[in-house]
């Protein structure tokens, strides 16, 4: 059954697509009356509903049934430089909807390899990816910020930094307690300044690590994604 | 450092890198006498070297010092469907080995959308992903076989089909034991039939969860990679 993402949906009276859902599902997907349809809010409703006639204009439904997933107990936020190969980043972020996230970030870091990000087309990215994986947690994706501000700016409880030392070692899964709200930095592919370290550490960021293995950026945002939904499961 | 692979390499009077990678240290990355490299055998040691004087011949070496890994005391296996889109199991496959990985299989499956893997690409990506994340262990990497042929031949001593139904709910975390020798089978986009999964089961393939949510074949196969690896950090 087809997924359609409306966005803050809440029912009314009359309950229709907007105009580039209408027109894909009833050009594209041939939808008719009668056909059931799902349709979530992106924020953890989803609604089973009945195509209602439409003719050619925008597409009509009735709903039948509602389900609200228990709200969840923990929030993943990943801020993360974004790579050089814009794939990469898209890859990222679509794992990670499909892994479950609920907010993304892209910080500009010191080494960071590229300075601005296609934000249309991940949000495209991301929509496809929450329809396909049948998720109805749409995360909060925000614009690039310097690394400074961000963390400066960052309120999540539990904050972390992907970062390795000879000091530093401890693994995130070992200290990242259920049930909570996280934030960790991913940085670069030349990783994090000295200074960038000592700024997130002043800002009680804990350094953390993803692995005994040297993981690219995208790579180790998937991965502090789904710990974080490991310990939560 | 650069980081070279050489497939079963051992240290001998005269040490020098294969054709293909003596043309690449010399003329591509321009190294010369004095200048160091690391060779790895992928099967876990890698060597410190300093190149000598090649002068448009096989780039030369002589061996500094050795180090070798601890033998893993788990060995994961992965037994994949190849996904339509050739993109996403290479992705899959570099991934895999950034994060820690023995050996890859491709399986035909009924609902298999693909039935045919380029090898030699899938093999190249994998020795590129080796050296990117610096890891020491080169997977075994074997060519596509029927489902049913692998299932029957499979020797790993725990063995689990990705696979989720109302009876069937066991995290894979939950119920894969750590130090031991693993494989998974994760299904094609349409799933395993239900003749895949009784033969599966009859050949003590346990079925088990990689997660509350929905996930792609190749996310499938990363994420059972990375909760093998987590449980045994």
């Amino acid at each position: 059954m087809h997924l359609f993402y409306l966005p803050g949906f809440t029912p009314g009276e009359i309950n229709e697509l907007p105009e580039d859902e209408s027109k894909h599902a009833l050009k594209v997907l041939r939808l008719s009356s009668g056909d059931k349809i799902e349709v979530t809010d992106g924020k953890g409703s989803v609604y089973l509903c009945e195509v209602k006639d439409s003719g050619n204009k925008a597409c009509r439904f009735k709903i039948l049934s509602q389900f609200t997933g228990k709200p969840k107990d923990f929030f993943i936020h990943i801020a993360i430089a974004p790579t050089k190969n814009a794939d990469r980043i898209e890859w990222f972020v679509e794992k990670c909807i499909e892994i479950g996230i609920d907010e993304i970030s892209f910080i500009q870091c010191s080494r960071s390899e590229r300075k601005n990000i296609n934000l249309d087309r991940i949000e495209k990215i991301a929509v496809s990816a929450l329809k396909q994986s049948q998720t109805t947690i749409f995360p909060l994706i925000n614009p690039l910020v310097p690394f400074k501000s961000f963390v400066e700016n960052c309120k999540d409880d539990h904050k972390f930094i992907g970062y390795l030392s000879e000091e530093h070692k401890e693994l995130l899964q070992k200290i990242a307690p259920a049930n909570s709200r996280y934030c960790i930095l991913i940085g670069p592919e030349g990783d994090f300044t000295q200074e960038e370290v000592s700024l997130a550490f002043k800002k009680n960021f804990k350094p953390s690590s993803l692995g005994h293995s040297r993981l690219r950026t995208e790579t180790a945002g998937i991965a502090a994604c789904h710990i974080f939904n490991i310990i939560n499961s």
